[in-house]
């Protein structure tokens, strides 16, 4: 008997587009899912490069219209994976349509548009709703989570979450969407921040109460690859005018935090830590144990149990590639390693899991979650214009 | 226009048949190359299985015997993903009838097979012939070889190989294909010594000359998994006989080596190096600089350069994962890692290039070359026979 | 010629006691200094103990009363390693009788006393004065700033210090010295903080202007080691009253810092991140390059050279072992490690050959340099109470 | 009352003159043994240098003649620190005098010599005899030890020894005399294999019963620092001659071994090895668990445990620093390291303690040990030349 099936409008082409695309793709080749993944239809504004996407990686049709696509009756989910600015009216819209929503992440720009993305969600009916915080689904973070569960960390003192990039310390690298405001809501706040405050909410299973942050940017123009001035200019090499813009974001992000059990917390985001490509890393250190892991060496986790005798006590360095742990049993032999692609192949599974299984809750994190991510993002801004700490409210 | 198709045979639907299946599945995401795979054929002998195998992987027709398969004009490469034992017979047989030919690893049984398949590969007209060691593919480890071909290492003068598992330690796994010398010809040797041989050749460009090699096996029979005793039998824990069988491969080979250049080498292969999952290790040592590599951490690259100033230096840590390293500009932003799937992908591609270009002897390890590693998995049989130092030929 | 001679008056003789006895007794065996070290007296209030210490050690005379130490003709040097609450008034004595003072660190208990430290030390005529902030005598960390100030980091956009400990997670261990803010004056701050705001000022070289801080006790009271109840009493195992007493400083910090020259940075330290025996650990990312540090692996520097090109860029670990690097050459082949211990016996032949060469100036930091360390430690503990930044006057 | 004194003679002035000397200074002040070592007198050939090192070392007696010292009554143990070619006479000489005897490793030239001082030891009386093999001392690795001996890692099957070093690479790099074979008697192979044979045998507790080995000489000839030539000699770049000598021992060697256990070896010992300063690393396979060391990072030991459950198995990395450590409690707090010289030390305290238990074999390793580990490095050396496997006898 053919399996049902769930068919997939993705809005956006660029690099999540790609990620997405290859999610709905392999989900199906490694997973047995109660519902079958089609990937029915792509959509991005410029009709031929949305063609020769939909023509790389499969999609069945092409719109260049979200509005139309999330009218077709034939899409069962709308994957959004726009810039940040359009991230709630999709989703909104999409949800009153009927639609499921996945949306990349952040979730949106502020919590006036989390909180009507949360509404719109508790309005619908029979429809889930998730948040591509695709951390979650790393094998050996979810193992992290499920240590934290079982008690093995005890009581949280401490989280010590980074996320370093290093990609536009260049002064001359320029003002993309990514470093403007107006469309990407904030810069390595939303981007990265965002990870690292989820994961932390995840794994501890604890919510951020308080904050104190400071937001820099420390290249305050760049060029925008035009000519002739605009707001700002400076001569380039060659005598002529090179058109600079403000950069309207952060650079980089420090925060300090308490959580909602009385442990306390240090998160930093940046572009411009020199030396760390993708450094995603967090520790957290409790009573009885404390884990350790880094994106760039994903597979494996670092757990310290303290219940352990003190002769043999030290950090654990676990290869979650195995049968016994989260995901990996579905890809290679142990110690045969997976990537980052891996993690958004999975939550594909778990949407496809709870779709088919009806249990829309067992989706996390949905809008509600996310919505506290958002809370703790919006939290931090406000300190640091007031250069005080603030509430999250959550 | 529509590019030109490659249509692809594929035989054995087990571990290397899936690892192949998501190759040629995933090579046309990610890579622009001059001709397309398209998935033809996977042909396995039960049926059933090889319905639900080509379902799910998108194969568009089953076979269910190979000769079959070999027969069919539509097909343009046979890929060989078989027990050891049939490698030979099929890649000679696919080459007669006119096919491509893309064989698992290691190329065959004994020098004897890898005379006849080599004979064949130059009696062959415009067809490329391949073995898939795939860590070849390692964007750490082509940039390894890149490095000492650009006389960054110099003369070699150490090669320390090692490939460690750990999956057969327990007396009571069973007596598998893998265990068999009929089926296999031989264990952890012919297994993993295999690619660590051909990591060592393709890395320096160096061939080995002389072996001085002891192999062993620590678990002398095993249960079949039937009940009642064959050859052998001993009681199990509820009384009943297991039925024993012989263990006719070896579980370890330890392997001295010298290289034509005058460097000498250490090889290790085994599955029962107790902490090890799939340790496949590295380390190279030069007159300029010295290489290491991991293949658990197959995304780095560790690099010493003897012409650094002193105060500085040390071995380098480079993340293989930019457009400035081999393959990986293709998949992921900088340390978005990929894994050891990626390896077969990345080698697709290069046979889609290698018959795109019609320059077939671009495609290393071709049948000549793979047969040289076979030569050295020859002389280490005889020399652990014979207790004393063998030539290899090469 | 018999070499000039620095006689050496240590008070307090517990675990620094022991540290720079250990230096004294070893500068002579490995550097050449134009001046001796004699260990002419060491002083503790308990005369068997004081006794049993110097007979250990090889410490010539006993004191018990450390005024009776400074008015003793025959000593040139007071190295005070007392708790902290003492270590004003003894430098100032010390300074007043005309003694070279070396003060463990914290260097004192607020900003008065810092002040009224460095206003003897100025009054002073022909003295040194250093505080033992240790780990700027690490070799791989004197490295890492030789390679800031030769521009090797450029400027500095982040510093990440954390100085990690577990040793009074369990409840039950008692309310010793170190946990009374009469005695102690602060707990993680003054004790681990100390070290990595002066280590972060030392390499970088610029001054920590601003910070926003929070300091947390965990355990707000603890067993004092009595049975009958003082101001709380709790019951034990056997039934009897335990004695408690409160915690009176911080079990940990987390701290924002704004840098001179447009930096920024984070700061933890902490007794309570479980996994962690002795976690002091820097990062510095500058817009050429950047620094890596953890002293429990303190033979080792990573350096990040971003003027390298993309291929072979990475993190470069440095064994700073040999006589290319600071100090180590004073001790044994490359690659043959050093340890703690010998922070100190490197602190001491500086401090020797400053004194030999009548350049005080040239031992640093100095109380004119440890002062401003303390500037950040007393803006921090401001920070805390009013939950704002605060500026530190440097 | 006054500790029984342990009077030594030390004879030879160099590397190791230097490391036993901070030994049998420092072992009282950290180790409280029952007798007290007493640096009674320093044998070098050269006077002057001699006195310069006994001021510096404060060593209270100076001889130029190893014979007198022998023959001194006040001399309660001789410590052997010449070249290799002395061990044997001296050695023999000074049991012959009634001495406890202390000697470097390797213990002698070849077997002939390690007969006559185990001979030797046998007929002496009462008295210690003991090698430097350093390395056991290491609290990582008696850790190690212990773990083994407890049955923590069960049968073993597998050792992978390595000691790489790289400091004779350059060709101009002087003939000193550890590359003279009448001085040394060999290269990389007492020096150093010597050194992980010993690891070995200590950790397993197992013989290793035959071997097949490789010797290489890779750079022929070197420059005596002569200028007008000898048996050979090259043209330097100011033109004038240099003089070469032969290099009459092995830059490296490469072996492989049988256990009396059942398990197989591999070691590797070489002077060649690029990237690698003091690289004295093992692991160590077996059926319940593993163990992993490297001298550079001597502080950790990893441990794998396979009767952990898989979902948290993995390596543990444990800082070998604290109370619950070998060795380590006399030194600093966890995580503040020790160094090389400290295996030193603590070999000096269990000297100190076997001798004042007056339980001579308590110390390990004796000459009839330490002949063992020269059984095997003669057995490889017979092996290199005839190009087969040769029994050790052990």
């Amino acid at each position: 008997m053919a399996k049902k099936e769930l068919r997939v409008g993705l809005i956006g082409t660029q690099f999540m587009g790609k990620a997405h695309s290859n999610a709905w793709s392999q989900v199906g080749h490694f997973f047995n899912t109660p519902v079958k993944a089609v990937k029915a239809a792509a959509c991005g504004r410029n009709a031929e490069r949305a063609k020769d996407f939909a023509d790389t990686w499969g999609w069945q049709s092409v719109e260049t219209d979200w509005r139309k696509l999330i009218a077709r009756p034939d899409i069962d989910l709308i994957d959004i994976c726009t810039p940040n600015n359009n991230h709630a009216e999709i989703a909104i819209a999409a949800l009153e349509a009927g639609k499921h929503v996945a949306c990349e992440k952040p979730m949106c720009m502020n919590m006036d548009e989390a909180k009507r993305m949360v509404a719109a969600a508790h309005a619908a009916k029979n429809q889930l709703t998730t948040v591509w915080y695709n951390y979650r689904r790393v094998p050996a973070l979810t193992l992290a989570r499920q240590l934290v569960q079982e008690g093995r960390i005890g009581k949280v003192f401490h989280v010590r979450a980074v996320y370093l990039q290093s990609w536009i310390i260049d002064p001359n690298f320029p003002a993309i969407w990514r470093l403007n405001a107006d469309v990407a809501g904030s810069g390595s706040h939303g981007d990265l921040n965002a990870h690292i405050i989820d994961a932390a909410r995840y794994i501890t299973g604890e919510e951020i109460t308080d904050v104190s942050a400071h937001m820099e940017t420390f290249v305050k123009e760049r060029p925008t690859g035009n000519m002739v001035g605009g707001l700002s200019a400076s001569t380039n090499q060659s005598g002529g005018k090179v058109e600079m813009a403000k950069v309207t974001v952060d650079d980089a992000v420090i925060m300090l935090a308490k959580l909602a059990g009385g442990g306390i917390g240090t998160f930093e985001a940046t572009r411009f830590a020199q030396g760390n490509k993708n450094g995603s890393k967090i520790e957290i250190n409790g009573e009885k144990g404390a884990i350790k892991f880094e994106f760039e060496d994903m597979n494996w986790l670092e757990f310290y149990d303290a219940s352990v005798k003190g002769r043999e006590q030290g950090w654990v360095k676990i290869s979650a590639t195995t049968g016994d742990h989260p995901y990996a049993g579905a890809y290679w032999p142990a110690g045969h390693i997976i990537g980052y692609e891996h993690t958004f192949i999975n939550q594909a599974s778990d949407i496809l899991t709870a779709i088919g299984d009806g249990n829309f809750k067992k989706m996390q994190p949905d809008f509600d979650d996310a919505a506290k991510t958002q809370a703790v993002l919006n939290a931090a801004t406000e300190s640091s214009k007031s250069r005080t700490w603030k509430s999250t409210g959550c």
